[in-house]
Parts: structure tokens; C-alpha cells; sequence
């Protein structure tokens, strides 16, 4: 027995959003994901099972790296029983896999100060053998902007008067310490907590706290703002990676200041400093017309037939096309462009059908479909057996639960939701239009690659955790597996 | 002599939007372009001229389908002078060659009813030997939303009662009248007058008229409206094709409600019917050769070597990838999906960096790239040797030029625009990083398609009309060709 395992019959989503016919070899015993060509050809190995998924699709886990809570479990609330929140995030981990999630990254929200060490101290990288694992912490607040908090309790929000040691002085300074490793320590204690801070860069001292937390290997994500264009950009200069929530809890697309939502706009093309050659410069053989018109006259001489294979070249389209770029304005101020360098962020869209119509959900992912992260945003009552109805949340306050619809009661704020990861792959895929394997995608390589760990999560790279989820062809959660074990079925019913 | 003219050594843009060097055929006689293959080999002929154009880029001549005057002349001002307005026309149209516009299609601003007919009369399809010509007018107003109605006059708006009935009443039903052959008149007198309506399809009456006035072949265009997304979607159902200064007096995306902006994330995917087997099928080459062409672009910002391993996968035979579509819902929706088909309305930019922050117009341009339309909205003192200051305007207002600014005296209130259409090309440029062959096809090939014209004008297909501008390699006008004829020459300083 070597424990190797080959899923067959199955179509395997690509990281061009692609599906292609393939088996799949893991190895059970490591967790791993195999290379079948070297396991099976070069090493002649044989698999102990083979697996006919009958046609379905084995993509890579869903990964939500927005959560607040489920199946009455919220990662934001510390009632003095560290038991019993670390029996909810054992709850919420081994749950959590019926919905195709294998990673999580959950969501604290902004707290009493005094309870951030307590909750950080008990939320860190976990995960039980049958359970999904938990990735750290996306620290949401109290950096954030008092215009645009939504559910967040005003009077815990604070500055970063001390910049990046303010960061350090509420989430604690071990939780900010670089470690490339973090992502090895995730079934044992992992000691870095922090994977995501979102907050407002108009805060003071925020901005100044960028650099310092990216150059710590934590995604910086703006959200709960009301940035302008100009601090955006300049945010994502400095480093921010990610937008939390588009389009929620932070401006409209004004025209004439796009702000956060406009960086979805912002050309990488036109921000990256050019030489002159590629500012004007012809990519193709300029002496292809001159060559061309020798071989005319040449072919004059031979005959008709020469000449019209001549000309057939002559109509023929180069095969690479030439692109010329901007003008000198561009060139001239080149200076300039280069500090504006920066690759576009990542943004999160919480596709529920709620939160954002479904026409701005395609204009977002039709304007930058790489850096699109589905979440789910999820409250505590996320369950996909439960009732509508009015809920508790925490400090007395109660939501009501309409469907995939979540309010606070008697106002019209919307507070995280209560829809499924794998019911936002199938509403994405709806709503755009774009294939199945494009809406995974946006759950698996594209979370992944923003928090940097494309090489072992949301992916089926060789090496990679073997976290893989089976849907049917209509992206209906089959069975899930975590580190090469199947750790949920669904139940013939 | 046979007026054959070859022109030589330039780069023609194509209808990707890409420029290749090749050289391009007219008769200058009949003031067409040839079919080069078929003239110089199949017919043995020769050209009078070779023109040799240094490298220089020989592009289809500009589009311009908003402008309101220029050089003095506003096209919606008639003092009840009939040949000063037809100097006027004149003079517009035979000075605007300067920044390579070939072919307008006048706006006329909301009127006081009676001056309808009489300047109808006189603005209709127009050409002297010298001249851009004028394609028949663009009717902005009066069916237009008071809340959005800019510097339109508000006692002169009113709404669609009778329905198409009000627009015949309005605009003169001889001048809705079906005229497939339309642009076969343009020199001598031709008969039809009206080429697009800008109205508001929340104005009674209006959306009724839609069908009515694309059935007449006049291009319906959603502006100066705040309609909600689900009527401005019902009219695009009814055939609206075109959206009207976008961002522009029309709401702001709000991402529950994205409105007429929205309408460029709709997803033709979603809204066509699909068969069972599209709704799960497998697909076409062309998804593989989408993706492979965005990862060629990718590749290409991150060096040789990624775009070497992007070629391997190219030319590496395909694996029949297989695009699984969407979940069941839609399928059972069918008849409600088959309601709400259309393809997403072309939408007119105005790229002066006033109208619109960079980055909203690369927002729009990346979502829908296909269906951008670069516009001046020039008023009367666009004159590109004017200097800034207080300008008269009409009914006793004066407006403010700022560099490319334009505003009503007094007020904040942007009121058309004093840019060219070949800056227009060169800005959008420099904003969206497109490269100078993409800018120019939203200046000409897409324009055209919009009025359904593609054959004739805004392209170098063979037979269509030798329209012509020369650019240099940043897009600055060096001459241009009327039918066959240099009509503006760039003089050397």
C-alpha cells in the first residue's frame, strides 16, 4: 500500500479558468498532489484506488478568506470560555466543508480593545483531521472610517496615531512578525495570526502603516473608507493588495473620482515607466515590407504564379501585429509615471444577489477578472439548514434572516450574509455569464495567490495540499476532501 | 491615367485594433478604397502615385457622432438666417478635417418646437469637395430627463405622449422615414435627417417609441436620463443601442442599483437562451484563444521568458478544454432568460480628463472594450487655436474656457467640451494603456459599426469611401483624405 490515489473520469479546473479531462493523483498519507506523469511514468508507481467521479468536476477547496462566523459560532465574539470558543472553531471548521471550503481566513471585527489579545490568543492556524483549516485572521477594524461602518461599533473605532505600532499596540506585535513559514504550521500552532488587515487609509497614521505591514507578509486590504482616487492609489503603491467587500462600505464610482472602486480601472500599461522603444517602438521586422517588395520584383520576372504567392504573403497578416503605444506625454513625464507604478488590487465581491446587483458584479469582474475573490461575508447564523427569522447577534443586537438576505433589525444596514461559497460560484457564474471553471477560479487560485500561497492552496499544482472539492456540472458540492482524506459526502437523498 | 493611388511604408490599424504594415490602394477618382490583391494582380494594373508615408500610421478618418458646433458655429443656433447657417455648416465642416474628423453627425440640443422643422431643413447630410461630411444630425432632446438635463433648456422639454406619433410630430416623420441607402446621399441632398435621438426611456411615452425609431434605422441612445436598471435594460430589449456621454448626466453606479452605467457589465451570455447542451457543453477554440491571448498580454508586462512559456501553450496542441456553463436555475428560467436578451448598448466617452476621471474611463473601456465610442460633445468655440476665456453662447449665456474645460458662466455645470477628437484618441491612450491601434478603432470602426455604416465608413475595407487621416507614431494629425482627396495638409513650422 502506498496510498496513492487516482481520480478518474473527472474534469480538472485550470488557473485560465479553463476545464480539461484528466485524472488526478494524490497521495492519501502526505496530503499531497502528485505529478502523474513523474509518479506514474517514472516512477512506475500504481494507485491503491482509483476513483471514477463519474464525469464530475475535482477542483481545488474553496477558500473564503471573508467570515465572520456559522452554524451559530462568531469568530468576533469572546464570552470568557475559552473552551467554548475553541469548540466553535472546531464547530464552524468541520461544518464549514459540506459548503466546498477547505481554507478560511476568518473575520474579526472591531473590538473592545482588551479582547483582541484574548481572541488572538485562541484564533490561530487550526484545523481537526475532518475539519477545513483556518488560515489566521482577517483583522476587520478598528483602523476604519466612522462614515462607512456599517455593522462595526463606532466607539471602539480608533486611529493609527503611532502608525505601524499602533497596528502593533491593538492586534500584538508577535502577531505581525514576518514568517515565510506560516502557512507549515497551520495543523500544529501556528504562531503568526494575522493574514489580513482591512482599514481605511484616510485614517491617520494608516497610510503611513502600509509598507510595514506588507513588508510583514500580512495583505493590506482597503475597505470601510471613503477614499479618494488619490489615496487609493497611493495605498496600492504602497502596497495594498486587496479590496474588502467592493462596492460595500465605501463610495459610489463617482466619475469624476472613481476612488477604491475605480482602481479596478487603474492601467497597469500606463503606470509602468516605458523605455522609448516601447513607447513608440514597432515590435515586428521593420524591413518585412522591404524584403516583400524585393520579392515582388523578383516575382515579376518569374511568372503570375510567383506573383500571387508573392502578394498572398504581401495580404497575409504578420503573425505578431504591432502595437504602438501612447504618446510623448507620456514619455515626457516619465518621472512621473513610475511613482504612480502599481498592479491592481485584489476585491473581494460578496455575490449573494444582495449585496451588489448582478450587473455591477459583471462590470467589476469584466473590468479585472484576474484579481476577483469570492466570499461569503458570513454571520454566525450561516447555516445552510436554517430557518428565516430574527436572529441574535452580539451586544444585544439582533438580525433578521430573509433568505440570502441579512439586516439589522429595524434598519436597512446589511451585515456580512448568510450565503454559501459554493452558491456564490453558481450565482457568479450566472451572473456573468463567465463558465463554471472561471467562477472557481475566483474561490480557489485567486484567494490564494493574493494571500501569496498559490503553490499549496487553490490550486491542483503537484505539491499542493491535496484540499479538493467534487461538484457536479452544475456546481453542486458532491463530496470534500482535506489534505488527500474525504472529510464529507453528500448524502444520497 | 487611371487615379490609382498606392500609398506605402505606413502601418494601417485593423479591426482588433491592432497596426500592420501594409500598404493601401485607392482610386481617388471614385474616392474608394481597392481591394489591393485584386487591382494589382487579377486587373494588372499599376498606381499613378505611389505615396511613400515614412511610417507614419494611414488610418480610416475620425467619427465624431456628438458634436454641437465648432469654429464659431453652433449647430442648434439658427437667427433666421438661412446662409449664414449653411456657411456655418460649411465652415465646420470644412476646418474640422484639421484634427482628422472625415465624417460628424451634428448635434442639435433641445429647441423650442418650432425651430425643429426649420433647422432640420437645413441641417441634412452635407459634403463640399473640401469638406468632412456631415452624416445627418443627432436629435439630443427634447424627450429628455429634467433632473439630468444639463445645459439644456428646461422649459423646452417634454415628453412622448403619442409616443413614436410625438417624435414624428417633433422631429418631422419625413425625416424618420427608413431609408436603407441613406449614405449613398450624402454629397447631394439627402433625404433623411435624423441618424440618432438621445432621449430618457423613463419620460412618458418614450420607451414605447424605441422600437418604432430602430426600426426606421435611426440609433436610439440612452442619455440625460436616471433611469433605474431595470428600464434602461428594457430598452436596450427594445433595440436602444447606444448610450449618450457616459457618467455624464445620468445617475452614478450605485451597486444596487447600476442604472445606465450598468448596462456595460450586462453579460450577453447570460441573457441569450442557451440549449441544454450550451448550458453545459463543452466549447469552442475561441474561449481557448481568449484566454490564451490575455495570458500572451500578461506574459508580455513580465518579460521574454513568460511570453516564450505563454507561445509553448499556444502552439502546444489543444486539449479540448471543456467550459461547463451555469447552474440549473438558468436552464429552467429559459423562457424569463429568453425575455431579457440583448447585447450591450455601444456607449460614447468623452476623453478630455474633464468629463471623466482616468480611471472611470478605463473602468468602462476594460469592461467593454467593443463598444466604446470616443466623442468631442464640442461646442461652438472648439477651435484649436482659440484661447481660454468668456464666450457667448446662446440665449444670452456665456460660457467659461479653461484649457480643455468648458463650463456655464456662473456655475459648475459642464457643458460640452472644446477638445478635439484626434487629442480624444491620444489621451484615451495615455488613460487606459490601450495601445494608438485600439484608441483609433473607438474613434472609427466602432462609431461606425454603431451607426451600421462599417462598410462605408471608419474602416479600410476594400469599397468603402477613402476617407483618410495620417498620423504620426503619437497620433498627431500630418493630413487628411476626403473621398479620395487631401483636403488638410499639417504644414511644417
Amino acid at each position: 500500500m502506498n496510498g496513492l490515489i487516482c481520480f478518474t473520469n473527472c474534469l480538472l479546473p485550470r488557473e485560465d479558468g479553463s476545464l480539461i479531462q484528466q485524472d488526478l493523483w494524490i497521495d492519501e498519507r502526505r496530503g499531497v498532489i502528485l505529478d502523474a506523469h513523474r509518479t506514474f511514468f517514472l516512477r512506475k508507481e500504481r494507485p491503491d484506488r482509483i476513483i471514477d467521479l463519474g464525469g464530475n468536476i475535482l477542483s481545488p477547496g474553496f477558500m473564503d478568506i471573508q467570515i465572520n462566523g456559522a452554524y451559530g459560532f462568531d469568530f468576533s465574539v469572546y464570552d470568557g470560555d475559552d473552551g467554548a470558543y475553541r469548540e466553535g472553531m472546531k464547530t464552524v471548521a468541520e461544518k464549514i466543508v459540506e459548503t466546498g471550503v477547505t481554507s478560511l481566513v476568518p473575520t474579526i471585527i472591531t473590538q473592545e480593545r482588551s479582547l483582541y489579545p484574548k481572541i488572538l490568543s485562541l484564533l490561530r492556524p487550526f484545523a481537526t483531521p475532518i475539519s477545513a483549516n483556518l488560515l489566521g485572521w482577517h483583522a476587520e477594524g478598528p483602523f476604519i472610517q466612522l462614515a462607512k461602518r456599517g455593522a462595526h461599533a463606532p466607539q471602539f473605532l480608533v486611529s493609527a496615531t503611532e502608525q505601524f505600532a499602533s497596528f502593533e499596540a491593538i492586534y500584538g506585535a508577535e502577531n505581525l512578525t514576518d514568517r515565510e513559514d506560516w502557512l507549515m504550521d497551520t495543523v500544529n500552532d501556528g504562531e503568526v495570526g494575522v493574514r489580513i488587515i482591512t482599514a481605511a487609509p484616510e485614517i491617520d497614521g494608516v497610510m503611513a502603516a502600509v509598507e510595514e505591514t506588507v513588508k510583514r507578509g500580512v495583505v493590506f486590504s482597503i475597505g470601510h473608507s471613503i477614499a479618494s482616487t488619490d489615496i487609493a492609489t497611493a495605498a496600492v503603491q504602497r502596497g495594498a493588495r486587496l479590496i474588502t467587500h467592493l462596492f460595500n462600505a465605501m463610495p459610489q464610482l463617482h466619475h469624476r473620482d472613481p476612488s477604491i472602486i475605480g482602481l479596478l480601472g487603474a492601467s497597469p500599461h500606463l503606470s509602468v515607466p516605458m523605455s522609448p522603444n516601447q513607447l513608440v517602438g514597432a515590435t515586428t521586422p521593420m524591413s518585412r515590407s522591404d524584403s516583400l517588395k524585393r520579392r515582388l520584383k523578383v516575382a515579376e520576372q518569374e511568372g503570375p504564379k510567383a506573383v500571387s504567392e508573392a502578394f498572398d504573403d504581401l495580404l497575409t497578416p504578420p503573425q505578431t501585429p504591432i502595437f504602438v503605444h501612447r504618446d510623448s506625454e507620456l514619455h515626457l513625464q516619465k518621472g512621473k509615471v513610475a511613482d504612480m507604478a502599481f498592479e491592481r488590487p485584489f476585491y473581494e465581491l460578496i455575490v449573494d444577489g444582495i449585496h451588489s446587483h448582478p450587473n455591477s458584479v459583471r462590470l467589476a469582474y469584466s473590468a479585472y477578472p484576474e484579481g476577483c475573490i469570492l466570499i461569503t461575508d458570513a454571520m454566525k447564523i450561516l447555516d445552510p439548514h436554517l430557518r428565516d427569522g430574527v436572529h441574535e447577534w452580539r451586544d444585544g443586537k439582533r438580525f433578521v434572516k430573509e433568505g440570502d438576505k441579512l439586516y439589522l433589525e429595524g434598519t436597512d444596514t446589511l451585515a456580512g450574509s448568510v450565503v454559501t461559497l459554493d452558491k456564490c460560484v453558481r450565482n457568479f457564474s450566472r451572473f456573468t455569464g463567465c463558465s463554471l471553471g472561471e467562477a472557481i477560479k475566483c474561490a480557489t487560485f485567486n484567494p490564494a495567490k493574493c494571500l501569496g500561497i498559490e503553490d499549496r492552496k487553490g490550486t491542483l499544482r503537484p505539491g499542493a495540499d491535496a484540499d479538493l472539492v467534487v461538484l457536479d456540472r452544475k456546481g453542486y458540492v458532491q463530496s470534500t476532501w482535506v489534505k488527500g482524506k474525504e472529510v464529507w459526502k453528500r448524502t444520497v437523498t
